[in-house]
Formats: structure tokens, C-alpha cells, sequence
């Protein structure tokens, strides 16, 4: 036995990401997934799988937790906020977990349960590091000459909102 | 020279998620990248980046591009649809178009184009492939003996819509 490195407060919110989990399976919204998102131990977003109910094949329960948080706290940067998700993120959501910049992320089942039902975080986890070339999603490059421009103009906008 | 592996209506529609590109940099929506989801050369789907003015950090362009055609065809199965992308996708978008079942995708601008202007795109790909350990976004696993169960009765479930 090594000492647990989480708290019983998360223990708390984590069994909340698997009753949203069951709840979603049960109201048949999508896979059975859920998850948390809480800041100083208080829930500011939290969802379930809705892929097949609300035709999102993104919506799954991080996406959608972290969406339901960043528009209760009005804001696109999750800092300072820790996501307890009732599975292994797959690479989307985990890559979201990125773009969120959430401190800390806790996780009750693995990918490899996920994987096991049928769902292929697993795939796509081999998939993302490949050449493009070898992916099984077929990728080709058009390249236009004017494409650039916007990235170009991005840059030298000293006006924008960087995220 | 070699033969290019597309057509002149992929150019156009590149072109045209090249166009929302630089209409969403522009309106100050998000960051400079937009998306076409198309299926046999007609437009099912379209979008910018709108993380900052939506509070969504997973407004993409191609989330966007792709929650738009699954809402428009009300599918979650975008299978027989291409998706053109003004820039490579980031692990989170290019995950979304696996899980989306998209049978092909075009880019134009590169994710070394993306990092360049200091989009995350590059770091993230290095963080996916990683051991959890290993990760600049700290993981810890909560064992709760009923986590599993969900996944089960999904796995035991006849009626269910997998996905």
C-alpha cells in the first residue's frame, strides 16, 4: 500500500463524476461517462456523455463539463480548477484538458476500461502520434498561398485576445 | 511537381475555410483558423474559432465546423463527410474528427504554422504520446471499487446507441 496522494474531498467529487456517469448510461443520453469540474473543492461545471442524444459526437463528459464551467465562470481559462472525470480522458478531451489549463486532472477507470466496452480512446491515442501518412484518417495538405495571411495577421494584432 | 492528390472543388472549399479563417480573426471571435465540413462537394457544416468571445475552450473551428454538420444532418456519425481545416488540427480537433468518422481531411496551414504564432498545437502533440507520469498536466488515478459498474451494465445493455 503507498499512501493515496488525493484527499477525501476528492474521493467526494470523483464519486460524483461516476453518479453522473450512471445517470447519463441510465437516462440512455450517451456512453457512460461523467465528470466534475471544481474550483477550492466547489463543483463549477460537471456533465455526462451526450454524443448520441444531442447528435455531438464531441459532446463527451469533459467536453461538456468543461464547457458548462468556462460559461459559469465566464471565462475560456480554467486555471486554478481540477477536473475529476469518471474515466481516462481519450486524447480529445485530454487535449481540451490542455486548452482549459485546468491544474489538475483526477480519474477513476483507465482507457483500457474504456477500450474493453468498445470505445476507441485506445485507437486514437495510437493514432495521434503517427506521420501523417500512416494514420488511418487519410490527411492531405492543400496548400494556398494566401492561407497564411490571417496566422500573419494574428500576430501582429496587438488588439487580440490570446488563449 | 507532383500530381496533386485533389481537385479544384477541394481547393474551393479550402478556400472557403480559409475565408472563415480570416472572418473570425477578423470579427475578433477567436483565434485565425475556421473549418468546412462537406459531404459529396456540398457545405454540411462551417465554423471559426471562438474560444474567447464564446468562454469555450473547445470552440475550435473544426468543433465548431463538426458540431454544426451533426446538428444540420442530426448525426453523430459524420461518415461519407470530408472536413476541410485552414489549419492542421490539434490533437483535440483531430481526435473530434476520428470520433466524428469523417472519411478524409485537408489542411492548409501546418501545426508549425500554428506554433509559430504561439498556438499550443505542438506542445500538446509531445504531451499525448507521454507515460502520465511523464506529463506537464499531472494525473492521479482515484480507485473507487463502483467506477467499473457503469461501464458494465453500458457493455450488458441491448437497447443501448453505441458509437
Amino acid at each position: 500500500m503507498t499512501p493515496k496522494d488525493y484527499r477525501i474531498a476528492d474521493e467526494r467529487l470523483m464519486m460524483r463524476a461516476v453518479d453522473l456517469s450512471e445517470e447519463g448510461r441510465r437516462c440512455g443520453q450517451g456512453g457512460p461517462f461523467g465528470a466534475v469540474v471544481a474550483r477550492a473543492g466547489q463543483v463549477v461545471g460537471e456533465g455526462w456523455n451526450q454524443v448520441t442524444s444531442s447528435n455531438d459526437p464531441t459532446a463527451h463528459a469533459e467536453i461538456v463539463a468543461i464547457r458548462d464551467a468556462a460559461q459559469r465562470l465566464e471565462s475560456f481559462d480554467l486555471a486554478g480548477c481540477v477536473i475529476y472525470s469518471s474515466c481516462e480522458p481519450c486524447p480529445m478531451c485530454l487535449a481540451a484538458c490542455y486548452w482549459a489549463r485546468v491544474d489538475h486532472l483526477y480519474y477513476a477507470n483507465t482507457r483500457d476500461d474504456a477500450a474493453e466496452i468498445g470505445f476507441d480512446d485506445r485507437l486514437i491515442y495510437e493514432e495521434l502520434p503517427l506521420a501523417r501518412s500512416e494514420r488511418s484518417l487519410s490527411m492531405t495538405r492543400i496548400e494556398l498561398p494566401d492561407a497564411i495571411r490571417p496566422l500573419q495577421r494574428w500576430a501582429a494584432d496587438d488588439d487580440k485576445t490570446p488563449y
